[in-house]
């Protein structure tokens, strides 16, 4: 068997990167946790006709087959890998309603699948962390700031550049196009959308040939896009348009009451951004955008909205907010490029040397009581010149070696060379090296 | 949209039961690092040539394509979904070897899918929890001792039933055969396999049929698969079997190193059982099943074995030893039986109650104050009457509703009816009601 090759679109990571990964992971569900919300998994897999159901994304499915399915046996319903966690949360609801209680906030932290073409930050497998609030009937409209406040929370500590939260309403855009006389409004949506990405001529252009804008409509949507503000001052701002419609007026009250929420509670992290679309059609109300600062080009790290049609049952529609996070699209970038690393590789903190192999049993003993008090400890592969041993250490950043002499058991740190009779029985590393840390560059 | 049902084989679970599920992973996790493995997640696909090269289970697997795939595009190897994490770990070990230190030591938490039919305590998504131990070019025998005490420690505290390690080595089984003079033994090995299910007469049966053995032989193969003991009486009893063989001798040897290790370290545990044989054949040597004491007609809940020849470049071997717990098969009927439960369906441990909408702001940085201090806090959905944010404290089982009256800030047991004026700064709740725990029937 020759050396496998990496799979384009399937980023994996190295043991010390790795470490990395888990410890923002463990700092986003420590976050979703003090906000109250509990975790939940899902299948990875949907029956196809629930994933073909909304979006651009259904697209790019996965569509699973078992090798050993029989041509006859109709039984088994199609399936594919999900595409996002928020269709197999909204069929979760709808599947546990009766045992749920409502308004019902969950987080979930999985991979998901898109068979896409697989280019620069785009993955075909990538983990997303998601945290969602959904009620039965009516949701409050001060979850679309709670939510908001949860990501502030979740992403303030993490050891990654500063970032900020986009947020606009698909109500003002689209009651803006309405005034304005536009049909399609949703089309419309879908053009401005591409504004970052294709520029103003092409959009209105796009806008004059695609929802049949007038010039002047196409010139009154791109400055409506051009319109951004850290506090409600947005408002005033649109009104001077003078366009005037009442879902227009719907949007910009509740776009103002997220915004003043959020900049309230946490400073300097909102931006209402008239220009924010989304490329989901699910969404219904506010949607947001989490982008790095000064880094806007490479795509949002976090997104998400309001979407009060995605489930029902005939009988109840349960309306949900959420918000998800890019596990990998925000740290695999920065991984890769060396800019997070961990203090070492493995989680031992103390390596038990040995002096011969008869000493196993009895290293294994001690080892077990530094464990015991929650130390992470692991024994020598073999009882090597003491030199390999300390060396084995090294390699893989262990920072503490413990040792048998006639003197007593012996704890040295490898990186000072300091060297202390100890009783394993009390005796505790420096709290920063209890556990491997995150560095940056 | 009509309620979903339920997909055959994949289990999912309630908040609650997830609640104990995560706990009973974090428990594991711990474990695993305080023995120095460090945690890897490997992508969910593999090629699918990579899948069919082992073993039996490989012809169930689950067969990607792309929605969008174009019949002319043949650029994608074909993938299908791992169906254990050992072959995925191989693959990643070849695929990384120069950047990792060996004896390398990992483990690894994920779902893995398997296209058969579901059955009881059969499923086609399932979580398993692996460890492995991976070495260039030799592997020194105590890691066969040392992961089996790893999951003695990790399963040691879980609130599941007793379970009881059984371990044989294949070296041993086919030295045997070989020496009774049966040529196949790698065809009467997976006949023993199958003596639980089938009796032994069945199995005399088919080792008569099936390898060609004299009805003396198969007599001899069942009073072999008949030895069990604790400790390393088992070798007396192999020999008075009067069979021998090289291969023999080396079993003989590597399993009494490996019973004498773990009894000694984890007494109880073990136990030396000559009718293990294990269904995967890519084992080389010692093996290892865990069952539920008194269950064990349900299968295992824990299975691993070493395997020298699952790994190679062609210039170096990577032999390793491993076991994977079946974090599914031992929690999901635990937990649909109601044997297992959380003492609460969320994490919050404080509900801050509203008087009237307007105070939400000031809810909001009461509540961030308590998360500060580790505490989990979310606010009342709505300003409703007082008895009813009670109401929905106590449907989730939240512990404590904080308030503010004249008097200052009120905190209220709401299980005792117990209140106290407290400083939301130095308040903390007992320690036992800080997070959701598990309880046990």
């Amino acid at each position: 068997m020759s050396r496998p090759q990496p799979l384009s679109g399937f980023p994996e990571l190295l043991p010390r990167q790795r470490i990395v990964e888990q410890q923002v992971v463990d700092h986003l569900r420590r976050a979703f946790e003090l906000h109250g919300f509990a975790n939940l998994q899902t299948r990875a897999v949907e029956p196809m006709d629930q994933l073909l159901r909304k979006g651009e994304t259904s697209k790019e499915v996965y569509v699973l087959r078992r090798l050993q399915a029989d041509a006859r046996d109709t039984s088994d319903a199609e399936l594919g890998l999900h595409f996002d966690l928020t269709v197999p949360f909204a069929r979760y609801v709808l599947e546990n309603a009766g045992k749920l209680n409502f308004p019902f906030r969950r987080y979930q932290i999985q991979p998901v699948w898109r068979g896409e073409r697989p280019q620069g930050g785009r993955y075909r497998e990538f983990w997303q962390a998601d945290i969602d609030i959904v009620d039965q009937g009516e949701l409050p409209a001060h979850y679309e700031a709670e939510v908001a406040l949860v990501v502030a929370d979740a992403l303030k500590d993490l050891p990654i550049p500063k970032v900020r939260m986009h947020v606009n309403n698909r109500k003002l855009s689209q009651g803006f196009y309405q005034g304005l006389g536009i049909a399609d409004t949703e089309e419309a949506l879908r053009i401005i959308d591409k504004l970052d990405k294709i520029g103003p001529d092409a959009t209105a252009k796009l806008l004059v040939d695609g929802v049949d804008a007038t010039p002047e409509q196409a010139e009154a949507c791109l400055q409506l896009a051009a319109i951004s503000s850290e506090d409600t001052s947005f408002v005033a701002r649109i009104r001077a348009l003078g366009v005037s419609d009442p879902l227009l007026e719907e949007g910009l009250t509740e776009l103002a009451a997220v915004v003043d929420a959020v900049a309230t509670a946490a400073p300097g992290f909102v931006v209402a951004d008239m220009k924010i679309a989304r490329g989901l059609d699910y969404y219904t109300g506010t949607v947001y955008e989490v982008f790095i600062e000064g880094e806007e080009h490479l795509g949002s790290v976090c997104s998400g909205g309001r979407y009060d049609r995605l489930a029902s049952d005939g009988k109840n529609a349960y309306p949900g907010v959420g918000l998800s996070i890019g596990v990998s699209r925000l740290l695999v970038p920065l991984l890769q490029a060396g800019r997070l690393d961990a203090t070492r590789e493995v989680p031992t903190c103390v390596l038990v040397a040995l002096a011969n192999e008869e000493d196993r049993p009895a290293a294994t003993a001690l080892a077990q009581r530094l464990r015991a008090r929650g130390i992470p400890t692991q024994l020598s592969p073999s009882a090597a010149k003491f030199g390999k041993q300390i060396k084995f250490a090294d390699k893989r950043g262990i920072p503490f070696v413990l040792f048998t002499t006639d003197e007593g058991t012996q704890m040295k740190d490898i990186r000072s060379g300091d060297q202390l009779t100890v009783d394993v029985d009390t005796w505790n590393p420096p709290a920063e090296d209890l556990h491997p840390r995150i560095i940056t560059e």
